[in-house]
């Protein structure tokens, strides 16, 4: 078992993908943020009329998408063709969930561009409400499917992030 | 209490920091990966001899730190002084624990800097193991400290990431 | 009279502002996008349940103030302290007036970087309703106010877009 | 009638194109910005042998046109096969006139691609001749033609802009 | 002869390569960068203990491979599908040779990838050994191969950067 | 000795420059690009009437400059308020003499965005020429000037470029 972003003297590369298929490709990512629950009813209510913290996180999230191969050294980049974010309310948490989808047409995965729109997402809602809750905390950012490619479905067995 | 992000009629704007004080300015952020005891031993053996996981992922970190205000929408661009991001293994995660911290002099804080550096650097860690391990997962990602400006000193009351 | 972004020579530079002051400065641009009375009533119908065209395009040309060294050639990169962008319905063009306000203590002035949020704001909400609407046009995007710095305050007579 | 930017419950994504036929594509926009008829002259003066004004705002607007899905937040990604801007003085606005064409072969249009070219390279005049003329106004800008794909040929009227 | 990135009026434009087949396309640059016998050994003691200089300028180099269309105006932006940078020290110099490899499968060649990821790699050498020898110095850098298109293959007859 | 951009423990991070005062610092770095004489020969002329080869190289170049932070991995932002670059045929080369020059007022020098900018300039010239000279190689890239800030002036003996 080796990592094959590392050559045979241990050397970090860009994997060759010259001669994969482009096909369609998928993936699924999803994280959580933990607040305080008055900071949660503030974003629920905020979206009523106070400001839109999840509307605005979501567009981040989708932007986020498009700068992975920027962020992830040894990242494609990729021609994305989809990508959607959503933010789900959750009072257990209490906190947000946060789903991201993403679709290309091409040589390699794009679970990059999934995590990195859920994480941008995420990031983007702590920037929205650390002036009233400095504890929050993102978690649970795991990949929930993967599929197209070689390498055939991934499907994670439960949501691991709560 | 309001999210200061908003304008009274909700509308979404940068804040107006331009009557603060350039003031010098901390914050350290934390997270982890968890992952297969395999994975865990793979980089750490990686680091001796084949491929650095945890050189490049930090080096990707403190480069995210530097691309704070092109991903989080409202935040201010910001002079960073000083970027480190440390990775250290822990057997009982099992995984990686990360820590980044970033100065700056300057009229706001530096968290969103340092929590994207943190992130940053543990989805650097996600990718370059992905082939081996699809179902690392990513959390704990919280404000440890931070200082400087008229709010003055925050620290985070124990690590609630594990 | 002689164009400052070039030398003796004609050739282009990057004007010396090494000992201008540090200044508050702040600039205000305006635009407008026409379109047809359908698609400004849908963008007024949208942010109430459909989709929030305005509020994308704000976020927008915010992140675009960001982006304007990058994209405007010999323009100094500057720490923007404040941006605000408005976009007002005018069922008389019909279409949306766009105001975007930059502030930042700096060498040099904002106008760019206003110019930039409002041209970036419009642009946005023509990829909004382009599939319904092709025909939209931006206009009317010039500086409305411009202060602080030696030379002084500007203010455009009258708005000149319509 | 409804925007495809939003799904059915008003949500903000990335329209899903993975279906779409990569075919050849091309857009143009044009635009105009008006001056003091001194500005001009010194514009066309200086293209001689004060510096090339013109040619500069070509190149702005070329590089603009690969930053499109930078700025513009749900565009998708695109490997733009061409790219000119041509910028024509008119004595009778005053100022110049500017058009841009972009091509692809891809899956969706590049009219976004041609406005932001135009944009850019408008906005590039207003920078280089503002130290002389802080009234110039950017107007008219506006798709002229777009074709390739599943929507058809468009062609604007006449040109709006004037 | 003409220069194909200027049209029959000498006005730069981004070339046409629409109707040019997506063909599996190869080069690699080579570079050097000549320093003190002792920063050379400090390097190549560093890689074993006290930080790994040609880890970070190979990673950089990769990086710097992806921003090459963003760098360069009239380059077109490419789906790279592999990278690879070796440093090798040559006490005879003394000092670093630089060799990056970039593939892609597409409508034009990747010699300013290759040439812009050595560059990188090597401007990288530079910031990390500054503090020690401010006299290093850059050369050689030029395209040793480029392989697929209609144009052929060309290979530099012997290394010009000695 | 040792490398400032380690820790004591070898790994890489951004050198803490927040004690550092804010004082005025100049660069000037160097190139050179050989080429056939015949390419010379018609970059020379085309300035005059077929396409302005050293005008974009110039441009890019200055734009380059203000991306250093983003291409160099350790390097700290920095306000850029001042670039110039210059471009002198010399036939004795053959080829280009590449000058840039860079100021700022700020905690850190800018040897590196005077070599950045050199750099690709020089790589912008190898783009436009290509197509009629493959075989052009860049050299002679270094620091002639550096001052302003703690460690003093700092000249190049001669130019160790030819």
């Amino acid at each position: 078992m080796s990592l094959t972003h590392f050559d045979a003297a241990g050397q970090a590369h860009m994997v060759d993908v010259s001669d994969k298929a482009d096909t369609d490709r998928i993936a699924v990512a999803a994280a959580h943020i933990r607040m305080l629950p008055e900071t949660l009813a503030l974003i629920q209510d905020g979206t009523a009329k106070k400001g839109d913290v999840m509307g605005i996180a979501r567009l981040a999230g989708i932007m986020g998408a498009k700068k992975t191969a920027d962020l992830i050294p040894l990242c494609h980049p990729l021609p994305i063709t989809k990508v959607t974010v959503d933010l789900t309310p959750d009072p257990d948490l209490p906190g947000l969930r946060i789903e991201a989808m993403v679709k290309t047409t091409g040589k390699t995965g794009v679970e990059m561009e999934a995590l990195t729109a859920a994480s941008t997402a995420a990031l983007t809602v702590y920037d929205m409400c650390k002036a009233v809750d400095r504890g929050m905390e993102i978690g649970g950012l795991h990949v929930r499917l993967k599929d197209g490619g070689k390498s055939g479905r991934y499907e994670a067995g439960t949501d691991q992030g709560a």
